[in-house]
């Protein structure tokens, strides 16, 4: 069960289909990496399924999906291969709440996940007794004010009980210049150690991210089985945990989160062993 | 989104399948609760498909699935409706580990679930450099010697940084006279504790629990959906905790874990909350 | 070891010293309860110490000893007498630290505790390497940019790992309504997950808080012992505990953060039991 | 505030009392290291106090201090100079408990803290209703039956309610050949996740450990100051933390839990600095 150092190219070659994760695998903050299109595409023409995995729900599948663009060759990903978190935040509020207002903390554009359940999106800030929500949802580490609206979010939960979904289970995410930002769910966090409760957390790690990418494939895949699936990450507690447990193989990548100097300590630490390691999907 | 307390026949109409917990609702700790079988072959032959989801991995399903027996009409469950998380333990062996040595704390019993994935179980107690486990799964509480063995097995995981997997995330379960044990899942709380890592963990509430259950559901009956399905357990953590977060409705029974005096305060504080509250099933 | 219901007054007899929590026994977040001041001179005058043993680190001790005025007699409360969690922080910082700058998060009045220390004060949004801070200091929730410098902090100790002092344990405060607001201990929460450490955090439950006032106690009166000591607070799991710990005796008073209705159940889910249970010092 | 790397007996030169940790710095779990009586003569004949401060409650100070003697000139440390965190324990239940039963997890040795403070001890095992037990005090990992008896216990808090004390706050210990056993801290803690309740706990990191060394210190040198005193630990999470947040000077030493490869990494990890550095205290 430990990992051999392979390329990605030969490893790649014994699936059917691929699994990314988008932050530190395809991308990072600012843009998708290059040579990314076209390895995707090479990927696709060699008659791979590929999905990208990830807990970004900070905009619908549909604009995630834009960042993949080939120079020629056009958008080299479906909306429908895009597989966020946020989208099993809408199943659940299409499921369980059904209608009237849910408020938000993200920006507009994540407020999308809540149309998408045919629910009416209410930024905390504006929140009033009136709407009387019946969820509230944290999207987004962007388009809030910290001090003011997660002091009201704080106080309007212990006030009313009202179900707390986090639709973005990271703590923080990687930007440029190996700095972070807090992300969503690393606020959710504080929120529930402040509440004394655990909130609904929809993710990587949860092999459900994972379960729902997979039900596309098998949708028109019916004869594939998770020895098919090969999922890629750059890390070990969200992309590797999680498909490690949902029983699909597993490639640690050394591009994003996890370092080259330090991937050894960290498996070792973690105990969360990937199948694979390999620098980056591009060598 | 507020429960309202019901009775459970008047709910169960109107659902086409329903999932069950076993402890505290089906059974306690000593034998099934009078009337269960009649109930069980009643929701049947009104048509409705039953499953049991439970986190008892003490046995395999076809023994689990021996205590539900009707007086006059024999067994009332087949084994293929008991989901345990052994199950998804054991579907995490074959996928991941594929063969070899598989030491474990148990009963002799719950090694079925090592077996059952093609491996070697051993015992903590006989295991020896020579064996090189791929992994040590946590699957009951009895059966070996707890100051001995629980030692034995952080010591060896320090040391050879052995994957572990715990195959019931409970962390106790109801005895009689309002006593509890603590499950093997609290004792593996104590081993992440001490060891600085988080295990692999089965089990309710996880929803990967429900997603078993309910894709056996559609292999069968691929019309049913989500909306199809009520899950009924006596514990908000994870009976309600993880059906909620699956996307099917959720009753509360008064005859385990909760009861009539603190599942108002509980359901509150959790902020789990269930779309029905019975006392019992058999009410 | 239960707590017997009583008044105050009768309690407070038996006691040579009396240490006061501040907030929801003396005061609430808006202005000291009616009748305090007469109370605390009361005490005083029939021979009793008194002290004010707080978290709030927002100003210093003499600015806090203000708040309490009798309106024909003046100040009642001495500034050596308000023991804040701010003051085992500048202890830290003069005996560890020595010189140079510390950064901070908090109100420039609050800043009072790192010059009190002999150090140079910069606030995180001004922070630039040259200053080189030989700590971060969390002091109040108020006085900077949630977003902008929370995120610095993290990424400022992520890459030079700055030790970071947390001045005030309180993970909220009670503000009017029954509204809290997050204490700068539940930033350094957030901040402590992100960043996987545990910071270095002055205040109740730690017995130290009690123990540097009861040095202060011992150095006029040094027959005194710790039975002669009753604490005073509203909260089970920063007052209670922490005296309890120490070994004084204690009395939870119902005026701030524990209700009439729930302190019975509270006390029972938490095991943190005082001696004496009032509904306020005043009555 | 980086720690620099030098020789003991160069560090010791400049403080007028030495703190020790016993296990790790001192001597491990089958005897004292070599040289180790007869560096503690050298340094108390040079006119330095010197303390054994230590989370070990199996004994009394008397017989932990036994373990230190010089060939030709006998015993080398006197009782008093042996802090144990089982002395907080026993003046926690003196001054808290005052009469009747208090049960016990240890051996019959530990039980002594519990005599010393004028109680009755009763071990689990043998605990019954007519006991009516005012606490329980975990005392140490061995003397009991792990299953029967941490079962017995949990139920019983569930039951009674009873205040649990943590007597030794270390949740593992060394062993020979770099094992580890599990100390009865870490079973608190299984019994703390069981309950939902934190026990009160007694033991570095807790400052207090350092303040009753201290106030001891001063009674017979009132004019030392906290200037005057070294710490020395092998781990940095109890020893180093509890000493740095008291406000003393600290030593790091790599003869123990913290090896010479990885103490870098364990610093910065931790964010946990020692003032100096030194391989052991014998070199």
């Amino acid at each position: 069960m430990f990992p051999s150092f392979t390329s990605f190219e030969e490893i790649a070659d014994n699936y059917r289909a691929i699994f990314f994760d988008a932050f530190g695998v395809l991308k990072n903050s600012e843009r998708v990496f290059e040579g990314v299109p076209q390895l995707m595409l090479a990927l696709q023409d060699a008659g791979k399924e590929i999905f990208v995995v990830t807990n970004d729900s900070s905009k619908s599948p549909s604009r995630l999906a834009q960042a993949y663009v080939h120079p020629d060759r056009g958008p080299v990903v479906k909306s429908d291969r895009v597989i966020s978190s946020g989208l099993l935040a809408r199943d659940f509020l299409a499921h369980k709440v059904r209608k009237g207002w849910v408020a938000y903390l993200g920006t507009e554009a994540s407020a999308y996940y809540i149309e998408a359940a045919g629910l009416s999106p209410v930024p905390v800030s504006e929140l009033r007794e009136e709407h009387a929500p019946k969820a509230l949802v944290l999207l987004d580490d962007e388009g809030f004010d910290w001090f003011a609206d997660i002091n009201k979010a704080v106080n309007w939960v212990r006030r009313y009980n009202t179900p707390v979904v986090i639709a973005n289970a990271d703590l923080e995410y990687p930007k440029k210049d190996a700095e972070v930002g807090i992300a969503i769910g690393g606020v959710g966090k504080l929120m529930e150690h402040l509440l004394r409760k655990t909130f609904i957390r929809f993710g990587k790690p949860d092999p459900m991210m994972f379960s729902f990418a997979f039900r596309q494939l098998m949708h028109e895949h019916p004869d594939y089985s998770l020895r098919d699936v090969l999922m890629v990450g750059d890390t070990l507690e969200t992309d590797i945990r999680g498909a490690n447990a949902f029983g699909v193989d597993t490639a640690l990548v050394l591009s994003g989160n996890t370092s080259a100097e330090q991937f050894e300590v960290a498996i070792r630490a973690s105990g969360i062993i990937p199948d694979f390691v390999c620098e980056s999907i591009l060598t």
